[in-house]
């Protein structure tokens, strides 16, 4: 049977072809550089957005119309394994990624939800025999259940923490079952409801030792998966430990975790905690801490996470020029963790909107390309910087100054030369390589 | 003598030019539907930012490089009327705008600022003569001094409303004298600082008043400008009363003034105020109040005005396609209501951000003008609302029906048929138009 | 039987009580001026959140323990209306408001959902004889269903329009049922997800017709309540058309409904807005447009609504005395549409949360009575604006001026004279009546 | 000569007076727990705001009404010494701060600025000798020149280093010099305009190197005073790299710096950065790196810094409670880095504005004192945490415990048994103390 039967398989048609269901731009085997836009690119569907999530919001119910939701239980959980598998084919994704509770129902106990665990894993273990999509990551929600409402890794509460922890544990088994190149911590709970009742130095010790303790064990297994933490500022709780990458890589110096662990950067993460996208990318990629991306977009206006497809070009070619001088993303990838909007309910909207995210960053990857290869920004930042390649300025770099040698300079400088920084012409410069991309130019 | 004479006439290159002092895509000739550009854009220069500001912020002086600063008074303010014509005409632009303050230094005394004025006025006059640049619209300013302290027409001090209203009568009468074709009211002050010492109703009531003598005495001097008021939500004051549109509109409603007053729809107040700039544009359209735009944008992740010259080709599409749903501005225009940054210091800068500028509207009404030549909205949207063509819809639109009838016709439901909002495949159509611009397709 | 069975009548005990199921400040029969406490503040429990809420959020499910959730269906509802009232009278509250859905189980028809509620209506009513507890409000809840997925009486589908219609119909006739002294409009879908496929004006004109009708439809049925309508920014949609009361004073005004509603005005709509509470209250009094209260607040660094309790007593007072200034609320009141934290969640925190509510307000209340009652605000605003009292002020407020005369007045001014705003000495102030409060000083 | 003379000497005179010069809290002598009030306040007054701002804001000119502001050049400067002495004085603060432009005008060159900077230090030296106000803590200004307008420390240009260096070489000696407790370092301009010129990775390096030479010339001058970091997210530029605490305390450790800084935690910088002001003291007591604070206040619905006078009692008492559980702020202080609102202008209001911010702290400080000694929170918390005191709890804590032995335990459990949070409670509970601080109780 077929879940998206009025959809044929994706191809690249260019972006004149007004077929809705053709990407415009994406075309998985161009060559962009060293590689092919599907190498670099590594997109990932998220099957809770995608095949579990209802579109519910806080103040209406669920509008999705789904095929395989005639299905409950384990018949559900299986019906959506099978649609996944279809969808990946026809969208011809290379990755997945999901939590434990997106694939399985929970069951009445740990041990129940373990079993239907692994009935499904050995499904999807199954089809991806057959598929060329594989396992970007896997992770574990530890967030939705009452039992973490105080926390898990940081809950008031011991139990919690020995539930969160074998309820990992099992998710590093499975993601060495898969195969899966990374493995994602979210801490949804991992923050406060109100400081006035939170014992703040003993959460984050606590925190500090669960991730220790993840990370002895995927060695104990042998799965070599990146462990990546992902950020987020606030939502659902009022203040999350991992406020952003900063922050997070506070926490994993402190703790002496930081070899163990890269970020995986979310969009819509990022401009809720103030930052833009590329910032956090380059923040990440300076201190070698990039591991992979959940591609998505906030609304600048709305104070929530509403993990919007990607379709912003400025903002993708802003993060694909990040992956490229990253050298790209490694074992990382584009994850798609949006969801369609509540009136966007088809199933026909899944595939188009995964279009639309792939087709934009396509885009992106073309125009930051070009912009790496025509050296626009590097060689305004090289000349801007150029002072400390001689003189004083590679003493500088070099570590042989120090604030005698650097005040007598100062008190030599008759004039200080600066040059403008030309944001509004680097601005139409974009612009233009932008609206050049489409031509091939 | 040229105060930019490294600078040659600015003539449009195309997109391939290299020449940073070339319109890329701003073609004042080329025929858009009826129009040409140049007369769809109706741009204007904002005197205070291009030949006044001097790129200070609060945590730092100025840093702009300007030839003429060299003068001081009066000889400072010809000198700048002699730039602004220069700069006018290289740019080639239509319009400039300006406060009293701007143009000419304010002195000892009211009578003496005026003296100031009368002088500058005169010059500007004869400059006009031989210049294709007109007024788009003039103003004053009552909020930079001290003695607007607490405010200009809502002050607690009725020396102050005099004396803020001798201001606005010579900014009348200079208007008439130039051939402005608006005159714009933007309260910086008309607002509180806090709710605690401030008596609202008094304070509304007097702005009231304030706007009907305005009213009243541009009509006694013939002069037929457009009355616009530009709401701006915060900042200098706590809270102004002109938040955004829908306050000023309700304002405007409660003091009978509606039919004196249109908006002049700033991009970045729109942000600041929780509204897209489109947001703003559209609700002043729909009410018919939409009358002239102050072409920026703002930095959406931060949170005071940042007065960017706009580059957002997102922003300038959709703003075009107000304004063109519109019927054009009428005699409104886009001022530029941007600074450069304040690492953009050159008088160079200047040229380069308003180059950017309008080449990013002149995108941006192509795009526009495509999207409604192939009604890829509009037909959405029709099919959209096509259950209020006919029926109980078009009763109810008709004003035909009532609580009872429309009961009864729900009571007769047995299911409603929703389509998809396909809010992502409209985006991607966006996408895909943005990047056909370039190649006229 | 009992649902909070482990809670006690609950009385004023004063604030060295530490019972905690005790009153420490609100005393019911206690003088403020000419009335008493319960007279003035007129609380409201809101059903929704206290007897329906689940605590559920965007991440996580439901972690309320109510003990009437063993029961389903209109079981529930009967359980919930016993629940209710047995509440209501611990607490001593005199009035509580609901939506439709709220009440009674939505059926698989209208017909069926309008039964479900004739029986609990029936029920409540019932129930009303015995209570002092009256109905402050009611409304009908059309932003929930999927139905309502593109608005109600702004959708995009005249089904949905008349649906719409029929359960506000319906509304009307329970409110007049019941002797509701208000009737409450909160337009959770009436706003737009995107512009790009939305007739603004077509939605804005539909809703003034649907308000019309509604207008009319009560004048019919002889239910004499005040309309309310709710002001909300936006969630869940991007934007929606009563953004703030100045957006709902503009709408009333062009659609001619200004007389027929007053706004019902929540705390944390008011910040999300951009807007403090008092702004919000302070607006709509000084334009005659004060109805009602939703008594809750929101936390200043969360961008969306968290409906906490209110416990701000810098709030509570400036609220209470706009309320004060305002002569009270009239057939108003101050409904608590707030909801215990996601980590409260048993029936106890139900309690608290309302009497930490009760608490907050009483001790606003007293404070805005103290500074009203010593004119601490009112003689300060009163000398600061003293020069509108005479002379050209009297001139100006009169009407009795022009341009011609104010320029006279301004030009033979030598200097102006400003008084210091004093605000940090006022809100030193503030803080001392603040602290007097309680010692009754 | 007086620059206060119609303020007498300040005196605690208790809440009951009505002397608008007189504290009404803060009473120096008191006893509050083991220590005064003023050893455990430790005031500062801040140098920029009370003697060198002239409230001018990005729409308006100065207001500020100064009565040593008839003077000019170092004859200014030495008459702000003399205010500012007999303001310490008569405010009774033991403490104030300043950078090294507030205190003498810069000159035309890095010496005769050097020049000026000693005449100054030599005669506040002396005025130092007979007052009881001592230094808390010194600082330069490297950002307001125009020579910082592409940073000072992360400049692009490796003269404006060494000039950035070579001030705070001075700075150091001044502080050396003058006695301070403490160095901060405020990096105004350390950050960026945009990323898309900007070489993050340098320019973090640089400021790594930069602070590394501070300490050491600290140490070679034998300037023991405690270094301070004091994040602010933006403002003036777009982001800076001292964001907020969990940033700095990540670069601080990414370049072995976290041994020789704390930080300075100013409270509108916290919000601003979407953090609670106690969220940031918290954070950096728990990691052990709190330092001193700028006690201030934003307002929290607007996005700029406003630096208004502390008077939230909220917020003082939580900031005191975070204080009061690291044992006091060490060396640290609590300098008001708050200026007086525009329309406050007058001298009277700089001593006003002082007495409201330290009355507001001095409640504070008893309340959470008061919290403390009843131990309101601690019990509640200890009690949630209880269950990390044995077993299980106790293994994760004493990290003998690992992923089998958790899933084993959490495979046992059959409930897991949560408390409220009881959120509301606390807060209810917090108003209670709050409200009896002023009797004493």
């Amino acid at each position: 049977m077929s879940y998206f039967n009025n959809m044929n398989q994706i191809k690249y048609e260019g972006s004149k072809s007004t077929n809705p269901y053709a990407f415009k731009f994406y075309n998985p085997e161009e060559k962009i550089g060293e590689k092919t836009m599907e190498e670099y690119l590594r997109f990932g569907v998220a099957y809770w957005h995608t095949f579990t999530e209802d579109l519910s919001d806080p103040f209406g119910v669920g509008t999705a119309i789904r095929p395989w939701d005639k299905y409950e239980g384990l018949d559900l959980a299986k019906a959506r394994v099978e649609a996944a598998f279809e969808f990946f084919e026809k969208l011809g994704v290379p990755y997945f990624c999901f939590h434990d509770v997106d694939i399985a129902p929970e069951g009445s106990s740990l041990r129940e939800s373990n079993q239907n665990l692994d009935t499904i894993v050995a499904m999807i273990k199954d089809y991806m025999k057959d598929s060329k999509t594989k396992l970007l990551w896997n992770t574990v929600n530890n967030f939705s259940h009452p039992r973490f409402v105080h926390g898990a890794g940081s809950a008031n509460n011991a139990d919690v923490f020995a539930y969160a922890a074998a309820k990992v544990k099992k998710g590093l088994e499975i993601g060495k079952e898969l195969g899966a190149e990374n493995y994602v911590f979210w801490g949804g709970r991992e923050g406060y409801e109100t400081l006035l009742n939170t014992d703040m130095k003993l959460e984050m010790d606590n925190l500090g030792r669960f991730f220790h303790m993840a990370v002895d064990y995927a060695k104990e297994i042998g799965f070599d998966a990146q462990f990546l933490i992902e950020p987020k500022p606030k939502e659902p709780t009022t203040h999350q430990y991992d406020f952003d990458v900063a922050s997070g890589y506070a926490f994993l110096q402190h703790y002496n975790l930081q070899d163990h662990f890269k970020f995986n950067i979310e969009a819509n993460h990022a401009t809720l905690a103030g930052h833009t996208f590329e910032h956090e990318l380059r923040y990440a990629r300076v201190n070698n801490m990039l591991g992979s991306v959940d591609a998505n977009q906030g609304h600048p206006l709305l104070g929530w996470d509403t993990d919007e497809f990607p379709s912003d070009l400025y903002s993708t070619t802003l993060a694909m020029y990040e992956i490229l001088k990253n050298g790209g993303l490694g074992r990382g990838g584009l994850n798609f963790d949006a969801k369609v909007r509540r009136g966007s309910f088809t199933p026909e909207d899944l595939m188009l909107a995964h279009i639309t995210g792939m087709d934009s960053f396509a885009v992106g990857l073309k125009v930051a390309q070009k912009l790496m290869d025509d050296k626009v920004l590097d060689d305004f930042v090289e000349d801007r910087y150029r002072s400390f390649n001689e003189g004083i300025g590679l003493e500088i770099v070099e570590g042989k100054t120090d604030f005698h040698k650097l005040e007598e300079h100062a008190l030599g400088l008759t004039e200080i030369n600066h040059q403008s920084g030309r944001l509004e012409l680097i601005k139409a410069t974009i612009n233009q390589y932008l609206l050049r991309a489409y031509a091939g130019e």
